[in-house]
């Protein structure tokens, strides 16, 4: 390996997903393509990087501010979803279904991490709810430990203020084989089961 | 998903490896923290972009031309071992054990992708090989067809000149369990068996 790509190959490696060898090739790929690949792609970042700006509202990212979904008329302002991270805004928008508001925590809370309530975006979202007179709150947050602790946490705090509290469903994903699929899954999936008839 | 962040998300997905999931999220992560990873690492490529050059002689990457592996006072001037690509001489300088001089390909010959003689290193090698005395020549190319049809071009074009030709070894791979290996490679490493005892 040359010594002057080392720490640029280190740097790639640690991105979320890449490793050691991912970076190799993909650093190589792009000193190959310089012209064509790397340079538009280098101004790219940089254009992106000035233009964008963090949300007041809701702390998502946008070249405005408020952002455009904050401020699209056409949007429902009654219901308000609560995500961990601006990846899930664009998980849920991807359905084209969810037409509410968010509000994203930026992390959530983690012992191990050393995050607590303050390094979240939490007070604003009290604040939020109690002005804004929301009908409905969706906590929409990952179904792992920390995730489950920090709804738990929400609705502790959200429960004096008059709004409905609710949460995605749980269960066997769409195409999910059994065989595949945890016993943690397939238990809370018999537990919650629904009704396929009347007389059920 | 941000309209301005689109182009610059399909870009990343077209680098070897990712797709639109890595991409976005590896996006993402670099503008969360802007000034501690993706500065430095925009930096870091302007930088390397500006100092990197290819070699003359075996048509590597590096700082300085010639590179520093065909200038290495200490390497063996008499092998000399063909391959592909840049990331086939790093995986090989890993191993910490060949030590003679390298020819890059840029490439093998390929049907599919167009690819004829007049697009890889081919002629320059002949010349390397007729002029600089080497004693021998091992073809170091990827184990699938089109690196096995490029060997069998090299032979053809080495065949007339003093020079040994060799590749390496075919067989079952430190570790590999047979179950999970191809009969091809089975077969082959069968056919190949090595003499344990002087009675075989």
């Amino acid at each position: 390996m040359l010594h002057v790509l080392e720490p640029l190959i280190q740097m790639v490696s640690r991105l979320p997903g890449l490793g050691p060898r991912s970076a190799r090739r993909i650093v190589l790929y792009l000193l190959k393509h310089k012209v064509d690949v790397l340079t538009p792609l280098l101004d790219s970042f940089e254009q992106v990087m000035k233009r964008l700006q963090i949300c007041n509202k809701c702390f998502y990212l946008d070249v405005q501010n408020p952002c455009s979904i904050c401020t699209d008329e056409k949007r429902d302002k009654k219901v308000l979803c609560i995500v961990e991270d601006i990846i899930d805004v664009w998980a849920i928008e991807k359905t084209r279904n969810f037409k509410g508001q968010y509000h994203i925590l930026g992390g959530v809370l983690s012992a191990v991490e050393g995050k607590g309530p303050d390094e979240l975006n939490f007070s604003s979202l009290k604040n939020r709810v109690q002005k804004d007179n929301y009908e409905e709150v969706i906590i929409a947050l990952n179904s792992n430990v920390d995730g489950q602790t920090t709804m738990y946490y929400l609705m502790d705090q959200l429960k004096d203020l008059d709004v409905k509290i609710s949460k995605p469903a749980l269960g066997i994903p769409l195409g999910g084989e059994l065989d595949y699929i945890d016993e943690g899954t397939i238990n809370l999936a018999f537990s919650n089961r629904l009704k396929c008839n009347s007389e059920f």
